[in-house]
């Protein structure tokens, strides 16, 4: 009954998924979403906006471990920077809730969830619908990557 | 009698310089130095040492605000991720502790200390060293660029 959160760290958006590995082996969607952080603010409240609104679901869902994209390129360097502003704010909350973080590229998602490394988001979608038993694919596109983690990350790991 | 926090973050090693704008005009360094976190550590687990390292320090001095460096370029990617990460874990302590956050351009840096943008680094040190009236030139380097940038802020707006 391991409970996994992907994560899709963003300064605007934040991705989040809670899968659940049922003892039959199945997978189930316990929460998915994302948070938002209002443009107008400026970044450090911001970034403290996402570190409460994570460190509250983190509490609410006690996930017993994480996934996370493994960011190799950007696509230029500043959004690197606001990038992994936002995504050292998700890790600190992370390790002080004691969760371990693991961290897969886009290809070893994509290899994990639609079972070949090029496979587009839209297939990629398509299987997170199909594993998950949802009726319909997963909104918005961030929280749909961060249950394509939390999949991988539970596939890959062999949790029980 | 404004004191201002100048930060330089970084995932192995963050400077910090706090300096002091005194009744007279003039300005006193009261503290400076690095926070180092351990390379055999988890990230998670050193974003979480920086942010500790530099709560405590925002609790103990109690700076009015702080100046930080702009980051427009860095060698390539991952090093810029690995910085926005501290960085965001640095500016989440700032928000948190209510202190304000400005941004300065390594030129502008440049222009404030050592009056004219394309000094050198050793130049900026000894300006740095002057004007604080340090016996010797700050150390380390990131102990001395976060002089730098206190004092740049403390110029820029005109403290009193």
């Amino acid at each position: 009954m391991t409970l996994a959160l992907g994560i899709d760290p963003g300064l605007a958006t934040t991705g989040y998924g809670i899968v659940r590995l049922e003892p039959n082996g199945e997978l189930a969607a316990i929460k998915f979403g994302v948070i938002l952080t209002p443009k107008a603010d400026s970044i450090p409240a911001r970034l403290d906006s996402l570190y409460r609104e994570l460190k509250s679901l983190l509490k609410k869902h006690k996930p017993d471990t994480c996934g996370v994209e493994k960011l190799f390129f950007q696509r230029n360097v500043s959004t690197a920077i606001a990038v992994g502003q936002a995504r050292g704010v998700a890790l600190l909350a992370l390790e002080q809730a004691g969760i371990p973080v693991f961290e897969y590229t886009p290809n070893e998602v994509k290899q994990a969830v639609a079972g070949y490394g090029s496979a587009d988001k839209k297939q990629v979608q398509e299987m997170v619908r199909a594993l998950l038993n949802l009726t319909s694919l997963p909104k918005p596109d961030d929280a749909a990557d961060a249950l394509a983690i939390a999949i991988t990350h539970l596939n890959t790991k062999r949790y029980s």
